[in-house]
């Protein structure tokens, strides 16, 4: 009753701001502020209370013989870790945050239009600041020692510092012999097929075919237009993903709604029997990503897909793609090169920019670099990792708003998606010898009913590390190598 | 603080439904039910809480010496009566309520498809009985005396009995013989230009115009389709209306369009420094719809903005329109023709349809007819007022939810509606001689600005009654009246 309630605001909550995002009028940003204030007042209010507490202490007794991966014991267990996270932190210092990174956001935007990192810098100070007093809040929860276990684990529920790094070491030294080797000098601007004129308009009928031939549940889900694409659970029966168009470059749109769609079947693969309750979620932020990663770029960008997709190409545009073949296509999508802007990164690279946040955000956290130190420790790393010079923050350091939202290790959950991902498609390809074929024609159930039977079935009954576990025996970053450095060989081997 | 709460909650609720009838998808039915229940749950115990009750005696003394129609004491003065309301009602019986109407709904929606009014009656019956409960609850609140002053009061705060009463005899009196005296035997299938094929594509586009030309605040509206148009306000700076379009007839669209525009037109001239209090908000239903009706009828079928609607025809449905005159237009969206149907119905006649309602709803309420004998009345009252011989219930007293959603004194608002944009507009054409000047050149700041001024401005401050008395002296017909018997004249003489 009460977890129902609170999972209901969260559907509101979804609501406000998936609508915000797509529908609102612009005017109505302060009213929707305010909304969504209240909500999550509301929310939290009812999640952080003796009366839960006193519920969930009741329900104990009741589950003690049930099994661990039971709904009910998973219910009581779950819930009572969001509980006590939520208990932990005193409601002044929420308010305090909330309010101190909306300025920092404020003063983030602006500084990065002035490449002004100097003005930006007191905020992130003040956000570091209130980062340390809220991970003090949770010190000692199931094995919380120090700052960043407690900031990881908003995002990745069970997951400590040392798991991270320790594969954070891995990526690095494994990518950077691979990145070093890629064909330099690239300026971007070789003939692509995906570059030229796109009508918006047709763009919006292929992207909504391309993902209407996804599993999804038909009348269950809604494609629409954002900035910034995204996709959100409202709740049981309603996934929405959006997407972006570019008029002048077909790419965006395409892989953006691939990757919310991935969102999407994680969301729509949970059990309906567990709407309502805090169970109905996914694993973390991390699993969440392997899924949009996985059907992005695994699915998405790999052979098999770019033989179906281009016979859609083909008849949306047929003059652009009339002559393109399949082979130009994979290599025109999969081309690595080393860049400035993550957003823009491709897959090869891309994970050396999220090394690069985590190393300097794990510096910060621990005291190692000073905040004001972070531009030229951005910049160095850029040199060293990636082979670029960075010629001003607002490319470089002030590129994401991440830290001005006071969001730190959250980054960490794009590699970790990128790693189980790079395991799990190794695994489904032992399982499922047909795998190419299938994608090839279109056929994309098989994938998504192996994952929801391993993966989406058990929502969030488990911790990160508990799932991880459970499907993968533990983190490995070898399969996502393999993968990447196959398809340098194979990009090379296509542009040579 | 409190009361920004409760408003919030009250904009995630317009917007889940907003969503409902616009976006959702359609598995989200039964999670969308979940999520209005529990936010109506929490609104409804913020409000009907004795700590508001405390805040309100608390606040009551500090407006003491304040103006009746002040901000502060309309407020303090408003949320006492909206809390009183809600106090009175146990939320056992609410649920009752909700429960009952929720299967009604259902049985209705049945009982209509087979033309099975037995198989409805029950539920009538049921909603009867809970309705007198309800209305018990009320008894002595504000001189609430009988039955249906307590129906009346949720949709018309302050209007009693007697007082619709008196417009209802007035209009039947006044319409019955206008109705008797048109010219019979029309079967509606005479010629029209707005009769034909226009493809939604354009018809969208025509009506995002025409709203655009209507003063609403840049940046603070969007319009949508759906089944049933409506309009909603979310919060401040946030109003949306939705419009419906049927492939071989432009009417519907453009003027359901243009009525949900009025309706909006008062939401965006509510004053923004009351939002998130319950003075935001039109005075009742009533003025509501004289609002909707205005825009609609006055303005949207009278000859001049007709004469400016057409060159938007021409344009972009110039088969349809090129050989089309004003004169022709207007006869074709003003013809009267007495019909079964109410939400069909022409301007003239719909009153009529409306005086039928009440005179049963009254007599069923009152105990003066059961709810067995309602098709018989049904049918008679339709071949007394409109000629009309009813074949089935399906058409004929199963036509209308409002019943089946224990919905009783809400008609009375469609009519209190029309009776006060007749006295509007007579009074603002007193005041501005160049209105018709105005709206045959697509100006309609003039008259949104007189209508802002003298009624939107004041917004929830005072009751329905005490609206009346300052804005029109008292309720009077005859401006109506006088509208339609010129409209029937008009037509007449066009089309002789």
């Amino acid at each position: 009753m009460r977890l129902g309630e609170i999972a209901d605001l969260g559907s509101a909550q979804a609501l406000l701001d998936w609508d915000q995002h797509t529908m609102m009028p612009a005017t109505a940003s302060a009213s929707r502020a305010d909304q969504m204030g209240t909500i999550a007042l509301l929310q939290h209010q009812r999640l952080a209370s003796d009366a839960l507490g006193r519920l969930i202490d009741a329900a104990q007794g009741e589950v003690a013989d049930a099994p661990y991966e039971s709904d009910e014991a998973s219910l009581v267990r779950v819930s009572r870790r969001d509980w006590e996270k939520a208990m932990r932190v005193p409601p002044d210092l929420r308010a305090e945050i909330a309010r101190t990174t909306s300025l920092a956001q404020h003063a983030w935007a602006e500084a990065r239009e002035r490449s002004d990192f100097a003005a930006f810098l007191p905020h992130l100070r003040r956000n570091l600041e209130l980062t340390e007093r809220y991970a003090e809040c949770l010190q000692g929860f199931e094995g919380i020692a120090r700052t960043y276990d407690a900031l990881l684990d908003e995002y990745e529920p069970g997951m400590r510092t040392e798991q991270v790094k320790a594969v954070l070491v891995q990526l690095r030294d494994g990518l950077r012999p691979l990145v070093a080797g890629l064909a330099g000098g690239g300026d971007g601007e070789g003939w692509s097929p995906l570059h030229g004129s796109f009508p918006v308009e047709r763009q919006r009928e292929l992207v909504g075919q391309l993902v209407a031939e996804f599993p999804l549940p038909e009348g269950g889900w809604r494609l629409d237009d954002s900035v910034h694409p995204f996709a959100t659970s409202i709740g049981s029966g309603d996934v929405r993903l959006t997407t972006r168009y570019d008029a002048a470059y077909l790419g965006t749109a395409v892989w953006s709604a691939i990757h919310e769609a991935g969102h999407c079947l994680y969301g729509t693969g949970l059990p309906a029997e567990l709407r309502r309750t805090p169970l109905y979620r996914s694993v973390s932020l991390g699993f969440d990503e392997s899924q949009s990663r996985l059907w992005e770029n695994w699915v998405g960008r790999g052979r098999p897909y770019i033989a179906w997709l281009i016979s859609h190409l083909r008849e949306r545009f047929p003059e652009q793609f009339a002559d393109v073949s399949a082979q130009q296509l994979y290599a025109d999508v999969n081309r690595p090169e080393p860049s400035l802007i993550r957003v823009e990164a491709d897959e090869v690279t891309y994970n050396l920019h999220i090394v690069i946040r985590l190393e300097l955000e794990l510096a910060m956290i621990e005291g190692e670099i000073e905040p004001a130190e972070l531009p030229e420790a951005w910049n160095a790393l850029y040199r060293e990792y990636l082979g670029i010079e960075v010629p001003n923050d607002s490319v470089g350091v002030l590129q994401d708003i991440h830290w001005a939202a006071g969001v730190f290790g959250y980054f960490s959950t794009y590699s970790l998606g990128n790693v189980i991902a790079g395991q799990l498609w190794e695994s489904v390809r032992e399982d499922n010898a047909d795998l190419d074929a299938q994608i090839a024609s279109g056929e994309f159930e098989p994938l998504a009913d192996w994952l929801r039977q391993r993966l989406y079935r058990h929502a969030g009954r488990f911790t990160s590390p508990e799932m991880i576990e459970r499907l993968l025996g533990e983190l490995d970053v070898r399969p996502l190598l393999r993968h990447l450095e196959a398809k340098v060989a194979e990009v090379e081997s296509v542009s040579a």
